[in-house]
């Protein structure tokens, strides 16, 4: 029997059956039917599994080939029903009766990138809670510790996933359902910025903060399966794209805020204690860390399930929940059933306090990269919640509650452990700042040696590729102040290259940048001669006739298209900026050079000496 | 004494005392006191003009100098009441009692460039309506025909400027409050994306969509007080920015969409028939038209008034309107105390709806650049009005209710006559597509000769330049294709301007685009050939040594920072972009080039000629 454990991830070595049958093994083994609202037949999932495998062999390119996948129900999946963790909503002329017609297109995305679904998972009901006790399919218990809560609402997914049964969870996440289990797993939960990733075919809690979320045991895994739904089709309106001058990177020297010790009152003793190791961790990996005051970010909270914001539950379930349906939880039905009697007007009040909210909240990151925070407050048992739901679910999301309101985007990683279970922080950022929030989440998941061993920026799988463009910075060593540059202006280091044997590579002289005209048009770093060119020029590469020239090699830097205008823009003469043609024959955008000097005309060219300026035949 | 009629902008030219002189005695003489609710001493209004003036005179640059100002009444401007139309609002403690403690950031901008305030206007109450006739002050008349409305609710500031007083009416504009007074008095009414003018200072009506607009006999004075309002500064959350691939420019044939003969049943008999010449008219200057189906979008509109977005006028002043205030319009009040029973999951699913609306008008707009409607149906007399007073102000809304709920940018401009009065057309454009709407605008108000005279895109003042870039293209005539590159990337040929004299100039021959591995990735034009180099390389600048070189002349355009990575992206080798230093010392961006043929070493440069590919000296 092949059990595969939390650490196993592993599942891109297997084939797809292969992994199905090992991911049925494990289901038998560990025997949790509380997991699923609805699994489907072994049989079914080899049979998917057969195709994919088949696909791969014929040469396709599968991403997720070789995982299997565990979806929330409260996502479509075409002729499954939807249940929200209520079964009659599923028949209910209110709610979703029927099989659904079509799948999400998040979940399309991911099937059709090749993973296997094994079926649909437990849930707080209608998405509503943190505890994954609510609902009528069962309390969803910890992996590993069955006394104690398994967090939600993604409660099946977190858990199928720990169990090391489903690769992949989707969860949702509203309040910090995608990240509450994942914290009391040790799982990665990646939740981006509202709207990115499509909610079409999603039952919504509250639709305008609702995001649909990954929970994996790696975050390679996780970033490859965000990144595929956040390209996904879908065509609910509200859907935000990336900006044209996304962030695609985090620098190699962060500024990470982290609370005042004050606003980690919540947090049980032990829980602090590793929250305070977790910050010395971000700062061992490279972050400079700033205390900030973050209690009116935690504030907001309250706006969630004491607002008059309680009415979009209401607008999505409550006429469902009004006809007093048997298997509705009763919590989750006085919940949202509060809902019915806001009045608009406060509705709009409370709008407009989140968006000044939000205001204050970009005013207290100002300056800063990310934000670092617990996750959770400590790990309840099921009999804390059942003496206590509504008491125990609130303090478990002090820390994530405001998060989707105040429009900001997260990832939940574990670093350590507390209470003799693993312990996680939330790595948050800006909205569309996703790829800085996964590269230090990527950091922190580095071995907490203690040793400070210096990282490269970057490390993650990059999580935005549609609009931006690529760009060749050559020589031995990159420049300090070129790359400073990109860096800040969120380029990404992505790999290496080599051009092909058709350049010749120069830096420019002092004379001749200064006769070029050029001016420093970027502030000089602190220890950086102000007058000193070449500044900001590059290496730069000249074309000569193919098999004439050398092969340079350099770094291949990814862009937002903004950004490599903005670059253009501040370039100084004689730089210049082209296409330039790689190894392999494919062409990125390159620097170049457009001024010459006499002295440079008629030498050789070649890697480590001053490149041929002067006519050099291309024929 | 001077009488400065509608057409007699000419402020620019006189000085700021002798304008606001020559607006006092207009004021006189057309003895309209129910245009103010607050006017400002002559005196007072002259010592500010005497401080502009001194500016001036001492080289300082204000680019509203000799203009003047009249602000509408739910806008704050320091040490005044802010009445909204009802004076008790200005002393209620539930209201805003007391002169304002600050003007609004986007009044305080135009004051900064040097216009005068002449005092504050009359308006329906709480900017509720678009007829001018609801507001304790007094019906507002029409400037030219007193028994016809002026239209609302910035009929104060509408008719100041169409008689001459101010030369630049401030209007808010939530369902065509700027737009439909414009019509009636053949101003030009700009009406930004929502969110681009600060609203800080402004007596919300629906504060999801309320916008500052301006009233001008112009479009030049609209834009350019428009751009500053942009620019001005303002903290409420909820501001919008221009994104970095804003599109600068209308095409030179404009695809504009026009509604079917059935959408058009609420235009009065001979408002349609002068719809149909401004439809032919805009085909005149360039537009090539397309019949779409606006009925969706139209149908938006009941959601303003009789939906549950209502909610949002009793939150700005329902409180306020339920302690009935003496002073209060009786069909304002009813309107938004309507709002105060709206329960909030009706507000949710009336929210959800507009943004599928959003969607669908922009399936509508698939394919064009613009959308051309009438402004508003007919001109009603004050008699009309009062005998049905929410009827006859519904249907004058039925061409500009929808358009910030469907997050739509608009320009009101008149267009021809009908009914013995000025015709006006609104130029409707996505959200950011400001300048495309402003552009086609400007083309509208060229006289309707009908000859077909073929114009030049851009002609209105550029509404944006932050974070945009220039970029210098040169050549005796720049290559249709490169502009049609410019042009798709929302482009805006913006000033002709020469090359210092340290250049030379050439065009990449077929022979050696072919060995630098160009390739064309873009597809070709109609009627162009897809193999034929040089395509998209420009003619390329060479730098020489300062003196030794030509000077070219060439187009600069501005791009925005992503249009120009965009095209840098895009560029086959052997081109590039570069900094280019021009005849006035100043640098922008330039075609350069980097690939060299052996026939091209040491020839010299000069207009006209290959230029000097060899090495050429830069001291």
């Amino acid at each position: 029997m092949t059990a595969l454990g939390p650490d196993a991830a592993g599942a891109c070595t297997a084939t797809a059956q292969a992994r199905v049958r090992a991911a049925h093994a494990r289901l038998r083994e560990v025997d949790r039917p509380e997991v699923w609202t609805l699994l489907l037949p072994e049989a079914d999932a080899l049979a998917t599994a057969r195709r994919v495998d088949q696909r791969v062999a014929a040469g396709e390119h599968l991403p997720l080939a070789g995982t299997t996948l565990a979806v929330k129900d409260n996502v479509d999946v075409a002729g499954l029903p939807t249940t929200a963790g209520c079964p009659s909503y599923a028949t209910d002329p209110r709610g979703r009766p029927g099989p659904a017609p079509r799948t999400a297109p998040a979940v399309q995305a991911l099937l059709e990138a090749g993973t296997v679904l094994l079926g649909k998972t437990n849930l707080d009901q209608f998405a509503t809670g943190l505890v994954g006790t609510r609902s009528p399919y069962g309390a969803v218990r910890h992996a590993t510790r069955p006394d104690r809560v398994s967090g939600g609402s993604s409660s099946g997914s977190a858990v199928a996933v720990a169990l090391g049964v489903a690769d992949i969870g989707i969860g949702t996440d509203t309040a910090g359902s995608g990240r509450v289990p994942a914290a009391f797993h040790g799982l990665v939960g990646i939740k981006t910025t509202v709207g990115l990733v499509p909610t079409d075919g999603v039952v919504p809690a509250c639709a305008s903060y609702d995001v649909v979320t990954t929970l994996t045991r790696d975050l390679a895994t996780g970033a490859r399966a965000t990144r595929i739904m956040v390209d996904a089709g879908g065509d609910r309106s509200g859907r935000r794209r990336w900006p044209t001058d996304v962030r695609l990177a985090l620098p190699e020297h962060p500024v990470v805020a982290v609370p005042r010790a004050a606003d980690l009152d919540a947090l049980a003793p032990s829980w602090r204690v590793a929250f305070g190791a977790a910050v010395a961790h971000a700062q061992a990996v490279g972050a400079r860390t700033v205390e900030v005051d973050v209690s009116g970010m935690l504030a907001a909270a309250h706006l969630l399930y004491e607002g008059a914001i309680l009415a979009e539950r209401y607008a999505a379930v409550g006429e469902f929940l009004a006809g007093s349906p048997p298997d509705a939880d009763p919590t989750v039905a006085a919940i949202v059933l509060a809902g019915a009697s806001v009045p608009a007007a406060a509705y709009v009040r409370d709008r407009a306090a989140l968006v000044t909210a939000r205001a204050q909240a970009l005013d207290v990151l100002d300056g800063c990269d990310l934000l670092l925070l617990p996750t959770t407050t400590d790990h309840p048992t099921l009999a804390d919640v059942a003496a206590d739901p509504v008491g125990v679910n609130r303090r478990l999301g002090t820390y994530t509650n405001f998060v989707n309101l105040l429009d900001l985007a997260a990832v939940a990683v574990p670093v350590g452990a507390a209470d003799g279970g693993p312990f996680g922080v939330t790595v948050l950022a800006r909205a569309f700042d996703d790829q800085p929030a996964l590269d230090l989440a990527a950091r922190l998941l580095e071995p907490m040696t203690g040793d400070g061993t210096p990282v490269r920026p970057g490390t993650a799988a990059p999580l935005v590729v549609s609009g931006s463009v690529e760009l060749l910075v050559v020589g031995s060593a990159v420049q300090p102040a070129v790359r400073r540059a990109l860096v800040d202006l969120g380029g990404r280091c992505e790999r290496r290259a080599r051009t092909s044997e058709a350049y010749a590579l120069r830096t420019p002289g002092v004379d001749e940048v200064r006769s070029a005209g050029a001016r420093c048009q970027r502030t000089p770093a602190p220890g950086e001669a102000p007058t000193s060119p070449p500044y900001l020029h590059g290496h730069a590469l000249t074309r000569v006739a193919p098999g004439a020239g050398a092969s340079f090699a350099g770094e291949v830097w990814r862009l937002s298209a903004a950004a490599l205008g903005t670059l253009l823009a501040s370039l100084p003469a004689p730089a210049a900026l082209g296409p330039v043609e790689l190894a392999d024959g494919s062409w990125v955008v390159g620097w170049s050079c457009t001024a010459r000097t006499p002295a440079d005309a008629g030498r050789g060219a070649g890697p480590g000496r001053p490149a041929v300026l002067a006519a050099q035949g291309t024929r």
